[in-house]
């Protein structure tokens, strides 16, 4: 039984990583990190977790934290990881930081991106990128994991097997991605009050959103080229699901079945990639709940590009459920320990 | 491994009868009984199923299914499972019922509340109803259990031990009830369409609705005395989640601890019952996707009436979920199995 | 055309104010109060008056305000009002208030139920309860009208009739409301974020709603006796709408058309109370943008009890639109002048 | 006063023409054709109409409404219209026409995507594509107007400038569309279902939508090339609202000034087009229930490329609105008779 401490666990992720490790085998979670909520019952924070949870909210002294855990989950924003980090915390226990403090290698890409300065940049090289389907081996080893975005996690799986085999013009690639309201965080803010949000639809941060460098630097490595891409981020009346409808120009003459088989290479065996049947397309309700990708494509024979989609819980793969996921490979577990999550419908 | 056979596994209660049973460790799903869509891939309709179900849709033979499984579950529109049914049946299986067809001893009420003429009238007194906080033990021995009502389940839990205590003037009992959408299930109709229903509220089958001599009939029983009451449903647009406010006069003087002594006395030791702290009133939310009842009560001194809350996941403890804790205390497995579902939040 | 100022434009029901008043031809808003945002452009904080609204907000200076409009809206929390006015601004301007500082003519009831101390008290029993319907006559002639809250505006009409009329036992009446969620106002809080709300459904305010003395106290005129009720709040997944289902005893045996032919005696000339067809039921949505109220009833000979239930939008008819109408009257002018809203469906 | 029929009143665009045209002070609607419907009250079906339209539904006869109306719209599925057209009818009135049939003139391209033969080709070219700020002078003359699609209108108004001033290269255009459920129209089908659409966001006809070759003949002729396009629709849990997201290349070196000088040229005198300041982004709620499209644009230097985005209700400037400001022009009335809608928040 492995000891987990999570920093944030009153935040929307956090409280996800609550949910899954609840039902995992081999984890126990013994401090529930809580800035804003030190000493109150987190079943009061999270009402679901009544006679579920029984430990109240803990601060974010992650020095006191390395000592008892055997791994300490970051549900944060991001700066927090990176200024708590230190070589006698790794030294002790290993960290998965759901921020993006470690997601990219370049740390002048990040700092101009998430505009601060990042406090820890001397591990920034040994973080690995936590997307399993992709890194798998490296996660295996690592002491401190970065665990992908929400929306980058849908949109580099969905577009990666392509970019991997040189099929599409990597410079007209265009994501345009749709989420749910709950990757916005549970802070007290008027654009996400129940009545600004429902029954509208809006995008934001067009060719300025944070998520942008951390999937041209993950399809970059793809594709063995430098990626400049266009994302642009909704945001849709729904708790959760994101939905990533990519664009990109065919380099080949190919048919359905030659992407197809494409994708079969890469994600055949992968437990939590679902590509559909021909003609059947993502939609986020079919995943909601789960660790599962599900991802499709169309080609236009008319325009010459292919129309690549994908769909996952923004909350669940696309946070928790992954940062789980990566939990079981670093502890040498069974990649789908907790995770056997079936999607709830409707 | 036990047998199971769902006769009306397309519709809402069956697919979530699928979806706890796939995680249920003793029990094995052969036969997805669905009318509509015989010989079609379970997967394909529910694609959340997608590389989890892998079996076609199969017809209601229910002969035959007695041949091949331990338990059928029947979810399925009132008046069909009371035409299937017989001893031969009964004598080679067992059977829970998710429609109204058993759940009413007096068969002349239940006749004229659903409209149709009962069938098979000489198994309703054998018929267990399966409200399993209430009849545990009778349940254990059932060959046919009729589990109970999504509106019932929630209406009754919430005012059974003040029933049954006698504190509450049971001729003044008025339940306000409040539904997601699935309860209407998955036709094809006018009113269930999206935008009928959302951004919409509305109350329906007042002073008529069926639900009403079933709660009437259990509480009945709780308090000893015949039970006439107002039950009003109410459409609101969610998915999942009942709400139910009861209100009564009370009979004696009591407090807040007196009245908390009692729901204690039934409930301390439920799993599934949980008895909320002083002024956390139910929400849905906190239990959507879980088997628990959420209660609590507040007393207007002002009036001297007492108000009653409680709310449960329509779909799980209002249908599948109690199902499949019928069918654990059938079999004699530990009542939770399958069933340990964190609700999800948010 | 008279000159209207508004304190307190840029929460919910303000906005709905500035909304109506646009469309309205004897009123201009020259005054745009908004204590959070001044010099700030309306059209900034409320985007759909982009181009139609060409002014700032301005702060609460009620003495200047007096000496440039006619009327005086004040959509403010509980208390301002009170604080701000006095004989000389009442000498100079007309004030519709749309808290409830003048709504309940007993102070002590007031600051019981609302906590505050009441800052001007010598102008209580002057203010007429604006309940445009039963009150038309005094509203007419009023300096200061105390606008009716949106649960108690909705309640009041639905059982007026039968209350004034005595076929109710008022000891027996229940009031169970469900609201929309932009009752709860602009507020950036916890609870009122999209995915607290969303797919949830909660009670609040349980036996301690301060809407409550306001229903009692109406109520009481109307019967000439003293009304005690319960009155409990819900929350529900939508923007607008409230929906009001109301229970009490019957003291005579009376049929439908007895019923009926009351709510005709009050409400046949209404134009904005709709007394539906019979086993037609009121909906929110029929009423969603529009400042019509719609009623209707059911007897239950099982129970001798009757269940009416009313319908509104809680920003129109439950605020804005009602303050408008007792402007009208107020100023002599055409009562539906700016509110012939058609009801928008979808 | 003009006197309107309406065939297809009870679909969802005919009831918002309804809705729209009771407010006109110069048509009144005197034939609510409703093939459904007939001999019941059009408020019976509609019951936000209750004591504001009473007419009962009538049929489809278009021989006798050409008698007894001037103006006919048809709000109708694909090739009625021109199923039921011929000279006889035009001659003695215009019509409006909101299906598909006379919007496109290669009558072979319409074929192909609506997969019905065309039953009346003579009349495409007479017909006048009635997107009003780009074809008002036609409109002015014309008998017959083909009314746009939803997707279309802000499809082809949100690019149209750029494409006419040809600084946007129209080979790379893609337009990635997401709207609200009220276009899929009132059918009670299966995916149309509250429990299917809500919490849920999908893509659905990609690469083959059936506007695609409308918004590629307008852009065609604003640029004077043959156009090409991706458009790919997506459906989102909310009643009304489309919004687009457009992506193209910039075939010049311009900056943000230079954009907003040529959507200035084209939509400055616009009542129905608001270009809305630098970096405030269009969302579908601020136009809810109006007839106004809101535009604006984001220039991304690191792609060379510029994102537009548009908003519209589906309903009004993409259906009901649209058609009425189309009668308006054909009449010589004033454009914004009847449309003068504030959009309505929240």
């Amino acid at each position: 039984m492995i000891k987990v401490g999570i920093i944030g666990s009153t935040g929307y992720a956090g409280a996800e990583l609550v949910r899954i490790l609840t039902g995992h085998k081999e984890a126990e979670i013994v401090w529930y990190g809580s800035r804003s909520y030190v000493d109150k019952q987190y079943a009061d924070v999270y009402r679901n977790m009544f006679q579920i949870v029984d430990a109240a909210c803990m601060d974010d002294n992650m020095d006191e934290l390395a000592r008892q855990v055997d791994v300490i989950f970051t549900a944060t924003p991001q700066g927090l990881c990176a200024s708590l980090v230190n070589e006698d915390i790794l030294s002790k226990t290993k960290i998965i930081d759901l921020s993006a403090d470690f997601r990219i290698k370049d740390v002048s890409v990040y700092e101009k991106w998430y505009g601060i300065e990042h406090k820890s940049p001397e591990f920034i090289n040994e973080a690995v990128y936590g997307l399993c389907e992709i890194n798998r081996d490296k996660v295996k080893g690592a002491r401190l994991v970065a665990n992908p975005g929400c929306y980058t996690t849908c949109s580099i799986l969905t577009a990666y097997p392509l970019a991997k085999e040189g099929i599409i013009d990597m410079s007209t690639l265009i994501v345009d991605a749709k989420s749910g309201t709950s990757g916005a965080g549970r802070g007290a803010k008027l654009p996400n009050l129940f009545c600004e949000v429902n029954e509208n639809m809006k995008p934001y941060g067009v060719a300025t959103h944070r998520h942008t460098p951390e999937i041209e630097e993950q399809l970059g490595y793809a594709s063995g080229e430098k990626v400049v891409i266009n994302f642009t981020p909704h945001l849709v009346p729904m708790n959760r699901g994101i939905l990533a409808t990519e664009y990109a120009s065919l380099k080949k003459d190919v048919t359905y079945e030659d992407v197809k088989a494409i994708y079969d290479k890469y994600y055949a065996d992968e437990k939590f990639v679902r590509v559909l049947k021909e003609n059947e397309l993502p939609e986020t309700k079919w995943v909601e709940g789960s660790n599962y990708v599900d991802i499709n494509f169309k080609i236009d024979p008319r325009t010459n590009r292919i129309i690549m989609m994908g769909a996952i819980d923004n909350l669940v793969k696309g946070a928790a459920g992954q940062a789980v996921q990566n939990m079981n490979l670093m502890f040498g577990m069974d990649e789908a320990e907790g995770l056997n999550l079936v999607p709830m419908f409707p």
